[in-house]
């Protein structure tokens, strides 16, 4: 934690900034790993300050390293504000306008408030070991729910059924869903952010289960789709096609390859397969103590991958009112190439 | 829904405004039943339109009723300024900077924003027939959990075993949790936010069971203290303290009734018997779609209770490295006094 706010402060300095307010408590939680649902911190050259209140003060002494801790009685604002100097950054894509306005009232002369957020998201980044072994051990949580589930079998239960059971297990086992399971079959697998229902699965469908455990604050995110039975040759081959899609983009993943360009590997076979109005969402995102962070890889995202970078590859392909497939890998990005989260086989499985 | 847009949009012509965008989701699916994450509305005079993007089409063509439902393709800001007209206010509490700012880059000539947060907050507070269901239903689940709970023990279990367990039961149930369960026995139960720890609740010790459930969603929130087996005489002193002040304070909720002066009569009674300063939180908060919402019962509110409110009464007494107590009861206000939501009973419960 300690070396966190070192580089934090690092890239105030750059930024020609004297503080960094920080009020994003996934932020604030990264750079003090304080766990608690109120707390801020500033940090700069000459200031590593963490505020809570009076409910937090022993929390914030077991477990904020690094930062000085302040509590702050009755004035939250106000005593955020006895600690900015001269130019002081803030996260401008969480602070509210209320909060902006009623700090700017508290400020000490000659000091100034501008917008600086995405700063501590740029650090969140590059994952250390100990983030990456998180990671993986969620990952390695969903992987096991993934096999729990297909051991109590899809057909035959509703959509609802399998992810809340799912979502159940993975709390049984010490963790939690990172976001609410979707379990898609047959037509409903075409709606890429399906719900799940009440609607049976039935046999011969192609089901997408898509799925992230969160454990010990870091989450994983991966996506399978099975078939209930034998496929048939349209199912079958969209799959294939995005199979195909999908490991090519994982082959263009490493260290210095452009966000877009492994984009537009994946979305370059699917368009040339003829689907290329099908695939309406980006190939992937970042992945951390959000499900979904920095960096974006997608057709308009500007990133270069940077090894330590965790990123999802998740291709897909929908048809409407017939069936989708999307596969979803996790992985990290490496000087020379990528290492895969989880082993889920990738092959199309015929399940019951 | 279409009586709430009415209601709303009498609101925004009061506060002589053309508009109101409304941002906060909670707020969002108020108002029209959305229940997607994407979503936004701007309501006036001659304006009922829901704006969201396209993954959510669908599920708002059969959620939403009353509003014009717009689907926004790639520019989400700018479909969204393409609906605002002359004065519009904005949800300030809740929109960050960053989106304000790009939102004034996108104004046609002529409309201008001005914060004006908490207006569809206002609407909130009273709730419905439908909505006092929902709290009831929800009510009723947390009391079979606490029951369940009860009959499985505490002592010899952790706090976090116990609390875990009621989560999980909550779920199975159809529910979920309205916020993390409190479970906190003997000098733990003096930390208002405790959270659930490891160490096995003992016997002879006082426990603050804090808990919600929430369904169809709309919360809960109780809170009841058991003792595992005979307490000490401290033990019951304070607890019946507590409970005095609690049942003087719900005696004096009605519409009408300043929230501060319901606050002062628990305030009053406990700082008579001594422990002032040892009730270091409000007596109460609004319970809906949030577990907090308006109105407060504090000494510091401004509120005036109004019928059909739904809050917390929730005392406590809290000695430090010892115990503590507190008795919380989720009431509906009425024009002569109150109603109870769950009913579990208030006597010190002496259990396992």
């Amino acid at each position: 934690m300690k070396a966190r706010g070192e580089r934090l402060a690092a890239l105030v300095a750059e930024r020609e900034l004297d503080r960094l307010l920080v009020t994003d408590l996934v932020n604030v939680a990264y750079l003090t790993g304080f766990g608690g649902t109120n707390g801020a911190c500033v940090c700069g050259p000459d200031a590593r300050v963490f505020l809570t209140d009076f409910r937090y003060t022993e929390r914030a002494a077991a477990e904020v390293e690094g930062w000085e801790v302040v509590t702050v009685k009755d004035d939250w604002l106000g005593g955020i504000a006895a600690h900015l100097a001269g130019r002081t950054g803030f996260e401008d894509q969480q602070m509210p306008v209320r909060m902006l306005r009623k700090l700017e009232e508290k400020l000490a002369e000659g000091v100034s408030l501008e917008a600086a957020g995405g700063t501590v998201e740029k650090l969140r980044r590059v994952k250390d070991e100990a983030e990456l072994a998180a990671i993986a051990a969620a990952a390695e949580l969903a992987d096991d729910v993934w096999r729990w589930s297909l051991e109590r079998g899809l057909a035959g239960r509703s959509e609802l059924e399998v992810a809340r059971a799912a979502e159940a297990r993975m709390r049984e086992q010490g963790g939690e869903p990172s976001f609410p399971a979707i379990v898609a079959a047959g037509p409903n697998g075409a709606l890429p952010h399906a719900e799940p229902g009440e609607r049976a699965i039935g046999r011969g469908e192609l089901v997408v289960f898509d799925m992230g455990a969160k454990l010990d604050r870091y989450c994983s995110d991966g996506t399978r789709t099975f078939a209930t039975g034998e496929p048939g040759g349209q199912a079958r081959e969209v799959y294939e096609l995005v199979r195909e899609a999908q490991s090519a983009a994982l082959e263009a993943v490493r260290a210095g390859a452009r966000a877009e360009d492994v984009d537009s590997v994946a979305r370059g076979r699917i368009a040339a397969a003829g689907h290329g109005e099908r695939f309406g969402h980006g190939l992937g995102h970042g992945v951390g103590r959000e499900v979904h962070e920095e960096p974006r890889v997608s057709p308009r995202s500007a990133d270069v991958l940077e090894a330590g970078e965790v990123v999802t590859i998740e291709p897909g392909v929908y048809l409407p009112g017939e069936l989708g497939v999307r596969i979803e890998d996790l992985v990290v990005v490496t000087t020379d190439g990528h290492r895969s989260f989880g082993g889920l086989a990738k092959n199309l499985q015929v399940v019951d």
